[in-house]
């Protein structure tokens, strides 16, 4: 059996912030699988929208020191993306036709998937209870990113004061939501102010603000946490991550999970290392990968929460493959409120 | 009874690198002690010189959100520091005239201690195993230090690639010989070919450069670390610490233990945050004064070393009340190769 398949593609390298001509749209055939081969074809039903692909799509990724960890996109082919799909055609009996399945798929209508070398977040998805765009959010990457990075990065104590960027953002809101379940006080910045309505009044977080309407981070957390900041967790890096240095407390903790402010230009944070050495300051880089040990966990937690609606899954969904390269364009210039997913059907 | 003391001051505080016209030397008397007070007149032998005091003596000291965490020097008052003294006049009963003791005391002839109110490190030397200076270095705050940021904050692993900067100086050289001993490759930097040469022929590194013959310090690192940096333990901050990232392995550790380099000027570390992110870096900023839980395990662990010949105490010794400013001054000049200590009689 082959399928037509419609895919969003690179045409150049990236410089700076990325613009939608950059991408165009193409059309390739999957050819019908192999007997002998654990394969299936997907139709894929919502796909992942992430800032990190950025870091992929740069012209100095293939030597980048940092970047040469995640694969370049390859000019001109499907770029991978975490996405849900349905099996159309299945040649593993651990599958079957009709079968919801989530994992890494591509920005494309339908993906030929190799069950055997596909990575440990492939998987069927058993259960009807939940929307299954949530795989992709709160019970997804993101989840694990917001789970792993709060509960285990962050080692949170009840009544911490934390401190969260890019709070309406895919993990960022969850981020707060697990902090605010936990106990602590919780302030978001975000930008607009539509957002920090949303963070303060839907979410429930203590507080927020438009950091783009603030002319003097420092200032700006100083006012929000007369006491210190205990725990940060980082989503945007640059002049944001120099101030919440500054006004953290003794023994403060940082997670870094991303830093979108510096994917797009070269004001990179010069945070006061005297306040790091001083303070005891703790600033870990990490992936969700390295938590994939957490996962059921993390899944049996968020899952309960969600029941309760003691959770709320966020989510902004654009319609359409077309509607892609807009979408990711958007999460660089803040369009998004909650995790970013295109759907495809 | 009453003691004539002279001492050092600081006659205006310091912007930039300091220089010796800003000290000057006065005297004072100390008055005959209390009975009612537990109280010792020390007579000090060697004080010790530091380059955070400079972080004491700033202008901005008294506001700014890290130094505040270190009490701020007051001009024309005399200047604690870490000594060893012998007692002269004792009032408390768990010493006698003659001991030596070791502890907070000051850049000054006398010290008046008010035993009940001295911190934990304050004690009596009761071994004359060792020379009493060595317990302001190796076997002092120093060498904790150094113990401490090595094994606890490092958390090394036999065959671990491990950059020292400011090797020579009065930490680093304990924790590179630490690194050795423990069956790590070790590479220093420090500020000339004589100090290169030591590092490299006297204490054992498996190799050293000069800084100042650098002229990209990511192509330094990538010659003595081919294969990555594991951990990077830094003294001096700024552009080598950039590099240190640029150059760091998969969940590489770096213990923030003084970043001479910015203590003098603006220029502050910019490193690549998407390093720290992808390769799950770790930082962490760690003061000796956590660490006093593992005192007795450090001296235990050093003093056999230090008898076994496998640990060299490396000082380096002004005489005489009077070099203290130029001694001090000459840290941030790169004069000293190991402890800086002056010997006041």
């Amino acid at each position: 059996m082959e399928v037509q398949s419609k895919f969003v593609t690179l045409k150049n390298q990236i410089e700076g912030a990325p613009q939608e001509s950059y991408f165009e749209i193409k059309e390739t055939s999957l050819k019908q699988i192999s007997n002998d081969e654990a394969q299936l074809i997907v139709k894929n039903l919502y796909v992942s929208i992430d800032p990190y692909q950025l870091n992929r799509m740069k012209s100095h990724s293939s030597t980048h020191s940092a970047t040469k960890y995640a694969n370049q996109v390859k000019l001109g082919q499907a770029i991978d993306a975490h996405g849900v799909g349905r099996v159309v055609v299945c040649g593993d009996e651990r599958f079957k036709e009709g079968d919801l399945v989530v994992g890494h798929l591509g920005w494309e209508e339908y993906t030929l998937i190799n069950t055997s070398t596909a990575d440990g977040f492939f998987r069927k998805i058993e259960s009807s209870e939940f929307p299954p765009s949530y795989y992709l959010g709160v019970l997804g990457t993101s989840g694990l990113t917001a789970y792993a990075g709060f509960f285990n990065v962050c080692k949170p104590k009840k009544g911490d004061f934390v401190f969260v960027s890019a709070a309406s953002g895919s993990v960022g809101n969850i981020v707060g939501q697990y902090a605010k379940l936990f106990g602590c006080y919780v302030v978001g910045s975000a930008g607009s102010n539509d957002k920090v309505d949303f963070l303060k009044n839907k979410l429930g977080f203590d507080d927020a603000f438009n950091y783009k309407e603030e002319t003097d981070f420092d200032s700006a957390l100083k006012r929000f946490f007369p006491q210190g900041i205990d725990i940060y967790f980082d989503n945007v890096g640059g002049e944001l991550l120099e101030a919440a240095i500054a006004n953290m407390n003794m023994f403060g903790r940082i997670a870094e999970c991303g830093v979108i402010s510096e994917y797009t230009n070269k004001r990179r944070s010069a945070p006061n290392m005297l306040d790091v050495i001083y303070k005891r300051i703790a600033i870990q880089g990490f992936l969700a990968v390295d938590y994939t040990h957490l996962f059921q966990e993390f899944m049996s937690f968020t899952c309960d929460q969600l029941r309760n609606d003691k959770i709320q899954a966020i989510e902004d969904i654009s319609m359409g493959l077309e509607s892609i390269p807009s979408a990711f364009v958007g999460l660089f210039n803040g369009s998004n409120v909650g995790k970013k997913l295109v759907q495809l059907e």
